[in-house]
């Protein structure tokens, strides 16, 4: 997952019938140790067989037994099957065509294969995108059309890596790139509060429309309720947005589900909603993922169902019929922003620590603390973190809040029908502007320079992924460049919002 | 234990024969509810019978079973016993008289008796004691005489609560009061680093004599290796210690062991010393405390026994042979400077997150993000924090810190014998200028007003005792009340050290 998502076999284009595939030996996300998640019965003969050091305590679980490191004194004979046929995924996409605009796609997604049962994971979150779509169609067969087009998809092989999603989205990956509003991702739903995550120039407009939806349990809106819960247990920066703006950040997104080839790999600015918290867990992804699980733990009412297709539903329908689309670029520029001060203060926290562990083992502290009865091994000294230039990063940063506050004042005139067409075109490719050919490092196919999932953090996101990456790894030369890098993609994105309120003030002067 | 130590019929006064007891039903410290530890094996049925809501995590033990917080419905019949009779706890007292200053006293002590087998709780500490004791006893046979008076101790019934060493210092109160140079306590000893607690006008002293001990493992200096440790694994403080002035910082006395009568009942300069930190545990306080567990897990070859009789004993006899008392007030204006600090702090952050309380309050978030189906019990509002005037601990603490200061520039001048016995005079009774006569409020029994047990913390010490607790309790009137007394309290230390100084000034200006 942290390389390329989708079919093992085909990275980068999509799977289709006559698709150029690798050979199982030669997929790099085939990982060459098999990987299964097994039952605690199944584990306790085994870790009970392991000798050795006793496990530090952090590395220890629950089962009433001694946790060892081993190696041996057991050894274990694992027989290892697998089936390497084909088999054929099969998504299920239905589009409703804008009037006006029907080369502009919003696009709602949310898979609808399984591991087990998947009362939760997926079909939660499948059942509030079936009442959209359903709702969409009612007012279809009125004769209603949206402005611009709508696309419904359920993704198929989303367990295995993302498979449906990935490979529908490389198929068509130049007409998305040309074609895409935004995607709009769900998944498992439950009892409680709204999350949402995504693209900051989205973050706004998610607010809005969660302030117009009411939580079933309070009658407070959907809003309200996430707000209390940021300022209750939220960390500083959700309370902060909800101490001063009352309104709740979005989460940056790693990966997981199948928002990643939208968002990651083509550039599209995406979101994933979701409503949890007063939830219980423990089903996920096991056989006890079950309707009567759900209905007992999960949302008994289905009320949160019912909500989720609200706010959802209002994201697409509000995205695919809105004058201008209704992005913004002040919520972005603060967080990106704060992602900047991050990877500096990593570098400088790290440059800190880097001298003050040399120092110590040049002055032998390491070995004078140590226990002379243990095994001691000598940390090596470091070569010292050197002083990054991260000037062209703060500049475009910079660039960016210049050219945020500026669509913020600009964006409120009047436009005509090809003002606004050019406007939308615009702010259509904006997330695209955050997007380098070459992609990371390394991963060619994660082309987005502000969210990643980290390459060593399963689906945890890395923001700035290659400044920060390389920070993390100590490449010093690496960084540079990647703070070069990110600092373009930022730079033009600033440039195409300026591009937008160059065409608000033209008409502004025009019309004078 | 918090509320005072010693004999729980006689606070204040010495359990002799005659002494005037309380009924065993007027003790406030025999507390009304039974407490007594028992194994796991003892435990387990009971808390296997404990039914109602899921212990939060926090709260679980690592027994196989899923623990519950009860009530019901398993009843339990609980017998108790107890033996109310009167027992007499001796202790081994063994002074040699100073042969210039004999009504100047050095005590050395260590408890004798344990809970069961006692290897490593006291005896560990015990045999350095006795070693250090033999030693002195060899030299005055050879016709040796200190300067100053030496007292060694085996205290009684500390397990009990420091019964031995509490009955003898408050039946000599008025006699330790006047002639107590200070107090050096020991007592569980291991493998490992030098932890050194106690008052800090002391602690370059301490630092000093643990430079000029070798540490059996390394070949090190016990300093050396004390340092190394806070360097590689110290706190904040530690660390700076370590590596701005290459030493170690005392720790703050709590409770727990025999020096407590001393330091916070008496007010008498007071040191504890042990090692450690390379000795498994586990075995204290249980019949495990055996020969067999020390000699394989504690201090296999006894020799960290003898570097602790080598850093007491020169502590001991430094202090009864030293030209003038070696005191010295820098890291003690240092320390208390960084306690006021820290209570001042408290205070500005108890008020932001009260306000912060409040707002939430009032504006129903803890209500709205609340599960409306788990019980709800909703916060109350706090009394706002009002500003504390901090500013006579301030100005008491500056006071402090120019006393050390100027004392420092003018303590190396030359005195004759009549002005070195007046500035001992002085020094000795420095450590009484931090107590007051009426103790801290609601126990009167601890009358240091800068290092107590915490009220509620078991034996973990709290500083500045009397402002910080009334801080946490919130009661601001009496926080006001406490700052006064220990701006006063630190006022007349500072004023004592005053008259050193001025001594040490008539003399250098007597002298030109």
């Amino acid at each position: 997952m942290p390389v390329y998502a989708g079919d093992p076999l085909t990275p980068g284009v999509g799977a289709t019938k006559g698709a150029k595939r690798l050979a199982v030996s030669e997929a790099p996300t085939l990982t060459k140790i098999p990987v299964l998640p097994i039952s605690y019965a199944d584990a306790r003969p085994l870790l009970e067989a392991l000798d050795g050091h006793v496990a530090p305590d952090a590395w220890r679980g629950a089962l009433p037994i001694t946790y060892h490191l081993g190696p041996g004194p057991a050894r274990v004979r694992l027989k290892v099957e697998f089936d390497w046929n084909m088999a054929t995924a099969r998504n299920v996409v239905a589009k409703l065509a804008g009037a006006e605009r029907p080369d502009a796609w919003v696009i709602r997604g949310n898979h609808s294969d399984a591991w087990a049962n998947g009362a939760d994971d997926p079909v939660s979150g499948l059942v509030a995108l079936m009442e959209e779509a359903r709702g969409v169609g009612e007012l279809a067969k009125s004769g209603w059309r949206p402005k611009r087009t709508i696309v419904y998809c359920a993704w198929d092989g989303e367990e295995q890596g993302l498979l449906g999603s990935t490979e529908w989205a490389e198929t068509h990956a130049d007409l998305l790139r040309r074609n895409a509003v935004a995607y709009v991702n769900s998944d498992s739903n439950g009892r409680g509060f709204l999350f949402a995550a995504g693209s900051h120039t989205l973050e706004k407009f998610v607010n809005e429309a969660a302030k117009d939806v009411t939580d079933p349990q309070t009658k407070l809106s959907v809003l309200e309720r996430a707000v209390a819960r940021a300022l209750v247990d939220g960390d500083g920066r959700a309370r902060r947005a909800a101490r001063e703006r009352g309104e709740i950040p979005l989460a940056a997104m790693g990966s997981g589900s199948d928002y990643t080839p939208f968002l990651q790999h083509l550039g599209i600015a995406s979101l994933n909603l979701a409503f949890g918290g007063e939830d219980a867990g423990g089903s996920y992804h096991s056989v006890y993922d079950s309707f009567d699980h759900y209905t007992r733990f999960g949302d008994p009412t289905f009320e949160y169902g019912v909500t989720l297709a609200k706010v959802a539903g209002r994201v697409v329908l509000r995205l695919a019929n809105a004058e201008v689309l209704p992005f913004e670029f002040g919520a972005f520029a603060d967080t990106v922003d704060g992602y900047a001060r991050e990877v500096a203060r990593l570098a400088d926290d790290m440059r800190e620590q880097t001298a003050e562990r040399n120092r110590l083992i040049a002055g032998g502290y390491f070995q004078a603390a140590a226990d002379p009865r243990l095994p001691f091994v000598a940390p090596k000294a470091l070569p010292p973190v050197p002083d990054l230039d991260f000037s062209p990063l703060q500049g475009a940063v910079a660039a960016v809040g210049r050219s945020a506050r500026r669509f913020a004042r600009v964006s409120g005139a009047p436009l005509d029908a090809d003002a606004r067409r050019a406007v939308d075109e615009i702010l259509m490719g904006l997330e695209r502007a955050l997007t380098r050919p070459n992609g990371l490092p390394r991963r060619p196919w994660y082309v987005h320079h502000v969210y990643a999932p980290g390459a060593y953090t399963g689906y945890g996101v890395k923001t700035l992924p290659g400044v920060r990456e390389a920070i993390e790894a100590r490449d010093w030369a690496e960084a540079g460049d990647q703070i070069r890098v990110v600092a373009r993609a930022l730079a033009d994105f600033a440039a195409a919002v300026d591009r937008a309120s160059d065409l608000y003030e033209r008409r502004a002067a025009g019309s004078t």
